[in-house]
């Protein structure tokens, strides 16, 4: 189904970013499951505007509310909805483009698609959106207690986290605005990003998500492979534009006798260029994958444009706006990667008579 | 629905490396196109293995034969149905891994998700599948004739096309056996896959796709943006490792003032760091991606590996095997480019009723 | 994707009976519709407890408000969503049966089903989630403004309505408070649900829906004929016990030479039997079906039963029930199908590419 | 997915009359099932034309080939994909309707939906395509071998079966040519079918389907409760025009005192006017429902007609049709029955965490 996350598993969203609210369905939950709904929070939490001086200092608390699916703290296998109520709407901001197209945002897009828009905020292409994808997100990896799932800030600009995963604590990851679990490395980053911010410009970045603990099988071998539906959702994330996990593209320029993963005994291997997965199924090693982000589009400084007609327009970025998508884009990159894991993993109960 | 491509045209498939025939149904292709069944046949003969001295020497004629949907000459709306009888298995090529795990391949994840596993070949996990895609993309590309397509090999290993895909003429990429339009980039990348045939090795690459001419609002807003759809169907092909549009990996480096594409009167943009999609949606620009792709696993020397029981073992490859998949994996990468842009385009025709 | 209403529109929804409120999202519903919100309130009000003296006294607003997908009065063409809230719960009333299964009720299969389960107001099987059917079904006929879709109560126990549709005038369904256009008929079905009210027991009966307009075409070949969704569709309600179109069970009675439906020359059939519909495809005539409801399952007296472990215990309906549930199902039988013909209205537009 | 079968265990098919084969693939089948392929053959042998006195003499021997997705005997977990090849066509049989419209046939609404069609014995409207859900029913009853699945006609014209089906023993269903355990009946009922034959003329019928032995807890809560899956599969069974369960029409006459089914102590009803279902959930108590099926269209006599301008032909049914559609669609309706409980069963695996 078109304009809904997953396969089984599976998360219909609504919400503009100057509507009413925002919101969701899960559907397809699993009953049984005693859930910890102030785990949720604190996700969204680490998603939210106004958190730190490097991130926009829009001011919402983002609250959600369950309204169904969830009776005596445990979910009852009927739909989950829930709400996240908008509240600190500045739609006046917003007058000025409602007849202008911004370079690189979706204005013209969306008018062309739909035939009009909602413009206050991007209306349906705001980043807000993915709130509901947190909120999901927090709730399968409630589902699959064991797996853990990592994802971290690994550059800004051209500031990069130099050290492999392995060598990262990720219990400092939180320790810092920028979420770069190195604190010499977070350091610069921030710096840059401070930087930007004060020449009303932007920067991109990429984040890196690292998960531990997948067990051996999940991932369908067709047209789902694990990593195709990772990349899928990742590159649904505004702003994302690549995907690549394991060796990614510099797996593309080894050979075949570097990049083979050896088997130690116990079914293991000894290196893991393949990424935890193999033929589109996990194999118990660590899964791993790097998302790309563009700059912001929305820079605040004055931008040459056109208007519906054609017309030459001046706009210029009002409102509170990220400089940098990363720190705040963390959160949801784990979330994402938890809900495709939750479902594959639910599929997966199905596909093998001798695991009934 | 998972294990299938597409939202609205779908493609289901079946065939193992070693079963009887490849096949599958285009559902819900529409009515009425006369379709030219030489082309179709003329992408599938693209993707043969043994038609140049760098892949597979394995012969199959991999001719397709249509068993439905098609009436005098064109579609009827009903479910199209082919099949690609497998002709020259050698499986006593296979004996020795039947209770062996190669390393990088999906022996172990496929016996442990299943059970066990057809071994000849691969069985599923075999890149034979991929000719089905051909067949279902070749036809998707008929239903598009003003969209132009074209893919070609952008790298070999360390070896580049350094030239931007504006400077190269697509006419030419079916003139050597690399599919690289640059006659002198795809003589040193011939040069070097022969180098590595010879040691028995293998070696990685990429591909980088652009299609023109797309019209504008291809595309869905929330979990079905453009990028997403071809991402998910690029990860699904085997051997890719990672997938960037536009700016992609690079973007992440740029600054907002860099990237921003400002717009021309006519709604076309001076730059094109975007890749042609905004929010998901197409905007009338070239549409660009590149594709990762590992060198492939098999390679003609001894490794260490391990059987079921997690006993050590040598396992070396026999049978006929690509020293670099992605000469080969040209119109595999094309024809599912086609096969996103025709669901997606089906799907644009239901979007505003100002348009039925 | 199951638990989802529709293949291309889609409706999902959540809420339970004594939930904090009820709600859904109509995903890919098309952009550019100006929507009368007024009438969905409107359907919604058909639908209500308390309307009459003859249905549930249970008070209840039942008033829908929307969150997104809509504006400046139009479908912005990204997903709908609603919302209405529960508000007269007394949820004491159900204190009583938290560990006893009510005869002929879900309690039983939900604890067996989910492991445990929301007991008050029946939670998820309570009929009160076909308000959020009625809200979606009421912006579906908004988008076929041209199709007319009336359903009345033809049946109630053993006193049914012997004129056929064609002779009775659909203005007049909603004069009375059984909804039954003949006015005679619909005395008796009123006095009989009174007594049996008075009795304490409660009793069945059908609806028959007539559909006119409907555009040729409308409908798909093989798995979603256009009478196997809506027979899905009116099975999903409450009670819900049978459907039948055209000729129906009596035509399994019949020859086919009485059966066939002539041609006039103009394409429309000098008979109707066949209900409106060919192959699974409209074919211009009037639809018509007719849906059979069991009697309520709670009724105000005491009935033997059990409890979770098995031991005897004594059940009384207490809180505010049907006597009969079809004078409030007819708008959801109107809902549901509008909703189905919408969904397939939006897939034909995808189904020859002589009508792009 | 439209125009296919099941959630999440699925089938798609192809195939038209006069084509050159029909087959499908079953998507999503669980690995590790040793299945019997000679039972696949029996159950399409009790399809087949031409196997007694009141049933087609087309000759067709509609033999299965698999393709895919079985090894060693076993299924694998991947698509199973198969084939029975048409070959006794004989198509100049349908030259004279080629542009003519035959009364109560689908050759107006597809061409009308798709612009043309495949005349040649009805192509895709045509029932062969049933031969297909056979092939995935019969697979599926293996995957669920507890449970009993019997179909028998129950009446044809105005000759009913009167024995509750509790009288009847199922092992003599196959004993006569019309399929109704009942031998007395079934006499009346081939005679009838004889006579009709004799006539050029056809009859109608029902089948009913009895279902023992399913687990407690198939079936969703919402919009895939397990009658609207049930009535969906039927009523896409060319001819089908009508589905009850249970009390079905009948209940909709009766009080709620006289319809609820009490429990025994252990869970079981005392009586199951409920049809083996509550809230859309098996309750481990016989599911019971019948099928409504109309007279054939195609009878051996002229009747009056038009050609696609509208002019006023004579049509006159060539070829070898039947003249009662029910006692080869017995095996039809017992295929889509144990199709919808296994794909409902393996949903039902993922639906409470403490059956993990």
């Amino acid at each position: 189904m078109f304009n809904t996350l997953g396969n089984l598993l599976s998360l219909t969203t609504f919400g503009e970013s100057h509507g009413v609210a925002y919101g969701g369905i899960i559907n397809n939950f699993p009953a049984g499951l005693t859930v910890d709904l102030e785990k949720v929070q604190y996700e969204l939490n680490r998603r939210k505007p106004g958190q730190s001086a490097i991130v926009t200092q829009r001011k919402e608390s983002d609250t959600v509310k369950f309204l169904s699916g969830i009776f005596d703290g445990k979910t009852t296998g009927t739909p989950i909805g829930f709400i996240i109520e908008n509240e600190n709407q500045k739609s006046k901001d917003y007058d000025h483009i409602a007849g202008a197209y911004r370079p690189s945002h979706a204005d013209f897009t969306y008018d062309q698609k739909f035939g009009f828009r909602d413009h206050r905020g991007g209306g349906k292409s705001s980043a807000r959106e993915t709130m509901n994808w947190v909120v999901a997100g927090a709730l399968a990896k409630q589902l699959l207690p064991e797996i853990e799932i990592n994802a971290y800030v690994s550059s800004v600009g051209d500031i990069f986290c130099e050290k492999p995963y392995q060598a990262l604590d990720f219990s400092q990851t939180e320790s810092n605005d920028v979420r770069c679990p190195d604190a010499e490395t977070a350091e610069k980053m921030i710096a840059r990003i401070k930087e930007i911010k004060k020449e009303g410009n932007t920067i991109g970045g990429t984040i890196t998500c690292v998960i531990k603990n997948v067990p051996v099988g999940i991932g369908e071998p067709i047209f789902s492979k694990l990593q195709a539906e990772l990349a899928k959702a990742m590159l649904n994330i505004n702003a994302c534009k690549g995907f690549e996990y394991g060796s990614g593209f510099c797996g593309a320029k080894m050979t075949g006798k570097e990049h083979n993963d050896q088997f130690n005994t116990d079914f293991s291997t000894k290196s893991n260029l393949s990424g935890g997965i193999q033929g589109g199924i996990s194999n118990g090693m660590d899964i791993y994958f790097r998302v790309a982000f563009k700059p912001v589009a929305t820079i605040l400084r004055p931008q040459d444009s056109i208007d519906k007609e054609g017309n030459p327009v001046i706009v210029e970025g009002k409102g509170r706006h990220d400089p940098c998508v990363v720190p705040r884009a963390v959160p949801v990159v784990e979330s994402l990667a938890a809900f495709v894991l939750a479902d594959l993993f639910l599929i997966n109960k199905t596909r093998n008579i001798n695991n009934f």
